[in-house]
């Protein structure tokens, strides 16, 4: 249909106070950056609590360009919804011409189907000097369809339509849309400071980036493997996975460390049954100085409360102390039902479910502590010589992943 | 309906290795404790994935026994679903004795409006040496409806039944059941470790402190208030809604923090922009006291990344760092709206919209600090004279809420 502009809502920006534009503007930021690819050239403007894409002169939108945006605006974290629309005169004339050539195949599409097309009209008046009012606006849709189709052909549904006519009138035109695509919400990427995502292979950690995105958080990513002790291709698994909800925002990158060295320390010289809290100290350590050295102001991870033996209250408070940063846990209060639904719906749980070896299983106890007391871990980490430099070494070591394997980090990707 | 028994399903708990009947015992020991107010002497059985709950001797549930148990066990986490349910003799003929004598009352309320009733049944046999299979026993109870009521008034529907005939042969006996009442699932409160909640007459720390009960945290509760400068009554609110939540776990007791000496002292001596930063590193001093005291193992808040000012990532972490305590913070990726669905579901959202002043906005600046650095945080901590003096203070005044007022905290309230 010949669309020459986009109707974008939002929701929780429309509450901000003082800073609301900030995040306006992250939000149009946003949509120019994660459409400029195929469509550029797009006009954004803002107005009371929407904001309307156009290109130059109102040209229609190509059916491509509108699969395409449709596509990339449902994944812009800040929209609410968004409604292809035809932006036209503000007149009443302009909005009937404009319904009647738009609403046809529709229409004809279910009288098609031998039964009363049951419709509705709901029209905004946001400029009230408009001189009818939104009833009767309504009205004179309503009135107009059924002198197009015959009352038998067509009934007005306010409850259950199979079409619904939407109709804004502004103060400089008047917008007219049939279809309403729901987006996802949460902030603009951007609005917040930058985090750095604890990214595994595993269902859990996509989606607690995502939802940190999702509050504005742009993100970089680290994975650990245990090379050679699990196969180089689990990285290559989670920078799949790292493509997935890369397209929430502009390009995060993903880390790799082998943490092997520091866990065979570990595997040398502790107690087995703290091995897997031991580990995850490691991880924090070297996460915390990746964060300081690029600049990410706190380390996110997928731990629920009870999930499993390592994330219970204890275990978690003693790993949140080996660093002094700030761990942000999205999953913390989920149940995995929960986690696995929000997994499905961004994309990423079918490569999470395919098997492959995990760095956190390696040298695994068999029963592993529940609670693990500090003082415990403390003098078990105590134990380990030389524990400062095995992780530095790792840290050091850190590789960038990308569609070709693991490369040195070039020296701009950690000087901004 | 005459039913002597209740089938329990549980979800998360069924994923669990060795500390599943750890899990299992909770469960059942939180059932009991939450019925036991007005039906005592229920049996517990635990057997293969399922609890089933009777009387002694399998009597009868009575109808007020029945509403009052399927409104508690509703709001028992670990839960997934139950059924009440007639448990009967492990024989063909009894399954459809009961089910003949359970289902009539239904079939007829739906044979009156006049229509098809359509039904269905789900077998499932978990003891396999039972002669029929599950399918026989399908087509055995359709055949015995459709017989009672002729085959033009009763028609087997799959996929969109109005009654759904549940059957279950197990090792001892049989199980039918008409309805599935869905619970709210996570794990048992009490397998996990206890958490203090900051609790405030907002809509966000409700809905955290009970996200951290679903992941089985039992729960006390702290609350700051102002007086002079905020009234009395805004500890009440917070009583009211801490007895709502409450419902879900063994009783946590509301401890209430005057934080107003606290605050006049950040009001005379720091520059008033960080006040609101301020104001939640002394409450977080105070509830790591309280957690030392009262043996709980972390701090719940109702945080969420990008909601206010206050609540920024840089803020966050600067509050943070005020105390050595894990900070749970189950709403930290969420949207409003999510945690306003989630209120309204536990039901402390009608009390929390209600008008109340806050502690948090006593003396509050114009424009509070977005992003604190630490330095500057920790100087203007720096300039408040005898602050640990004035923090051990508040915290030596705690009081307890009662529906009376405030009390002094009895002894054995803090030495368990």
């Amino acid at each position: 249909m010949p669309y020459n502009s986009i109707i974008c809502r939002y929701n929780e920006i429309a509450t901000k106070g003082n800073n609301r534009s900030m995040f306006e503007n992250a939000l149009i930021r946003n949509m120019k950056r994660m459409t400029k690819e195929r469509v550029s050239g797009l006009n954004f403007v803002k107005t009371r609590g929407r904001i309307f894409i156009h290109k130059n002169e109102f040209a229609d939108f190509s059916e491509e360009e509108e699969a395409y945006l449709k596509e990339r605006l449902q994944d812009c974290f800040g929209l609410d919804s968004f409604s292809f629309c035809i932006e036209g005169e503000r007149t009443l004339e302009a909005v009937l011409d404009h319904i009647r050539n738009t609403v046809k195949p529709l229409f004809e599409q279910y009288i098609n189907l031998g039964r009363p097309v049951k419709f509705r009209t709901r029209a905004r008046r946001s400029d009230k000097s408009f001189p009818l009012r939104s009833k009767e606006i309504e009205i004179e849709v309503a009135t107009m369809i059924e002198e197009m189709y015959g009352e038998n052909k067509v009934q007005v549904d306010l409850m259950n339509p199979d079409i619904s006519i939407g109709v804004e009138i502004r103060e400089k035109n008047s917008t007219i849309f049939l279809e309403t695509v729901k987006a996802r919400g949460g902030l603009p990427v951007g609005s917040n400071s930058p985090l750095l995502g604890m990214l595994s292979g595993g269902i859990d950690s996509p989606v607690a980036c995502t939802m940190a995105m999702k509050r504005g958080c742009r993100m970089d990513f680290l994975t650990f493997h245990s090379y050679p002790y699990t196969p180089l291709e689990s990285v290559q698994k989670v920078w799949r996975i790292a493509k997935i909800i890369n397209r929430f925002q502009p390009h995060g990158v993903l880390y790799a460390c082998n943490l092997s060295e520091v866990q065979k320390l570990i595997r040398d010289n502790c107690d087995p049954k703290f091995r897997t809290v031991l580990y995850r100290r490691m991880m924090m350590r070297i996460a915390s100085k990746l964060c300081k050295k690029c600049h990410l102001y706190g380390i996110v991870t997928g731990e629920a409360i009870g999930q499993v033996a390592s994330q219970t209250v204890v275990n978690m408070s003693v790993i949140d102390r080996a660093v002094p940063d700030l761990i942000v846990r999205p999953l913390c209060g989920m149940d995995k039902l929960e986690t696995i639904a929000r997994a499905e719906d961004i994309g990423t749980f079918p490569i999470s479910i395919e098997p492959m070896a995990d760095s956190c299983t390696v040298f695994a106890p068999p029963s592993p502590v529940i609670h693990a007391k500090l003082h415990f871990i403390e003098f078990e980490e105590s134990k380990i010589p030389n524990m400062e430099e095995a992780v530095q070494k790792a840290f050091d070591e850190i590789k960038l992943v990308t569609d070709d394997g693991l490369t040195d980090i070039p020296s701009h990707e950690t000087d901004d």
